[in-house]
């Protein structure tokens, strides 16, 4: 059936052969430093990443991550019909700087650390309907500009609890079109706002955890589908604390997701990194997703992968001004490589 | 030609008859005094729209317009398939917390003030695809929440450059599907981004000015047509510095825009309001879109207009740090509707 783009009300299938044709990823010194630091195309090795300012710095791991995935993909920048970005910086400047140097018709996004499948999502569906025939997509984050925007000035040192995260440093693009190999990108689950009223803007994972829940069980069943269905179902950025959350909720209602699931923020550093409960940010899931599960799913370690991205959608000034943190998680499913 | 969906690189051709099933708008006292104000569905009284902030006043009017627009398409909210909506705030949070009241899948955007149209065609894409049944689509801005996160404290009183711009407190927002009536979406021009070295934060209309030329002539060359081929031609928030720098660039390239262009921050307020060189925020184009032009194509007024929405990509980080004003411009053609 061509015609069925649509199934429940938030989940999407993709009827070509969409697939990521190229992907790259480029980090921080401490994220090349974990256990999946081999994997990636670019390490720095300091968070200046040779500019003057972090900001900066962000804004050439994302260059980084686009032109590698661009030559992986053996395509020119003016090939790509258009590009979908985000990240966590206020107004998404790195985007919208890194979208300027590449001269790519640009459409902006937001979804915290969502954005990374929200993006992929976007560009699956308009090479799918013909609106273009390759997309770019990509994201990043940088511990340094989010712990600044988000939290105290750097200099101050502050204190953080147990159950915080650490801010990935990096960025991860895409090309996505039609073509003979890559992971394909088969359906995607757009998800809802979900708040259950958490206000401590350290504690994320408890946050994020019920957006992600929904998303996951929304898409099981609109395709009927249960965790055995895949090699692999990761979280974006839930942390040790998300993590365990996740898995009680959807044990309550039914799905064991013990032998099949993990969190990038969980995977991409070691245990004896100190980062809290994990990473968070929206490289986590995109540093991710775009180097160890793509070369999983060419390499044929994996068959079939759920990536759910999740994202806290508050603000600093929503935050002073008493509000809960509105969460909301985007699922994609990526099948083998040839 | 059915599967023709793209002409040039950046021009999508819609060939379902999308329309906009139901759109309107909420605005703030100064919005509702200007000339258009009797078009507009809801005029609060004053600037907190009887709330206890500024940023909860902006959210009130984005659930107003949301509404409203719903209830014109005589859909429920939870017919709608996904919303697609952005604002001006740091991490969209007038968005996140309205798909929240209206538990309506969601894909956050960020095109400061061209979202308007990034949103529009976005959903018009969706719809025409099968990914949508039905779209959702909005912005928001309010003058004293954008004044105090991108200026200075409103309670400091800086004065104005006569080139600066007033953001327009209100919101605009559209219901998208197939239908027999309302305006029929046709196509939409994609924007790069676009940066000449403007970098006074105060002068958008400058700064503006090119990606909307860009994106016009991208979109007139893709089309073979011409400004003869509109009965309106309106960009989102260039005022009447952009306006006529827009003018006369493109009538060195040979297009004479003069007998159908305006803009929509020149619409919203009469000559005599105190609003500097014109209104600007996302609110503006979205607020004249969804009323005004919605009316004019709907009871014969204008049979094709074109509507390109004009962002800033800029951030005060940004700013400080001597960057200059990034800025991009989405267009979407709107045609008579019946």
């Amino acid at each position: 059936m061509q015609n069925v783009k649509k199934l429940g009300r938030q989940t999407w299938l993709f009827s070509k052969e969409i697939r990521i044709l190229g992907s790259a990823v480029a980090v921080g010194p401490l994220e090349g430093q974990g256990p999946l630091g081999k994997e990636f195309d670019h390490i720095h090795s300091d968070n200046y990443a040779s500019q003057n300012s972090w900001e900066k710095a962000e804004r050439t791991m994302m260059r980084d991550a686009a032109d590698s995935a661009l030559s992986k993909s053996s395509l020119a920048k003016d090939q790509i019909d258009v590009m979908l970005a985000g990240d966590l910086l206020n107004q998404i400047i790195t985007s919208n700087y890194t979208a300027h140097e590449l001269s790519i018709p640009f459409l902006g996004l937001f979804g915290a650390c969502s954005t990374s499948m929200e993006g992929l999502a976007l560009a699956a569906a308009l090479v799918d309907s013909g609106f273009a025939q390759y997309a770019l997509t990509g994201c990043s984050s940088h511990n340094s500009t989010a712990e600044r925007q988000f939290r105290y000035p750097t200099e101050y040192g502050g204190q953080k609890p147990p159950y915080a995260q650490w801010t990935v440093t990096g960025a991860g693009a895409a090309v996505v079109g039609e073509g003979p190999y890559g992971p394909k990108i088969t359906h995607a689950t757009i998800g809802k706002v979900i708040d259950l009223g958490i206000k401590d803007p350290f504690d994320m994972g408890t946050a994020m955890a019920p957006a992600a829940v929904d998303t996951i069980k929304t898409h099981f069943q609109d395709l009927e589908r249960g965790p055995h269905d895949y090699d692999l179902i990761v979280t974006g950025d839930l942390g040790r604390v998300g993590y365990a959350i996740l898995k009680d909720i959807l044990a309550d209602q039914g799905y064991n997701m013990t032998p099949v699931y993990n969190d990038c923020g969980i995977m991409i550093y070691s245990a004896d990194q100190d980062v809290f409960s994990g990473g968070s940010g929206c490289a986590c899931s995109a540093v991710v997703t775009y180097s160890h599960i793509v070369n999983g799913l060419n390499k044929g370690k994996y068959s079939r992968v759920l990536v759910v991205a999740t994202g806290a959608l508050f603000s600093p000034v929503s935050f002073q001004q008493g509000e809960s943190i509105p969460c909301i998680a985007h699922g994609v499913v990526l099948e083998g490589g040839r």
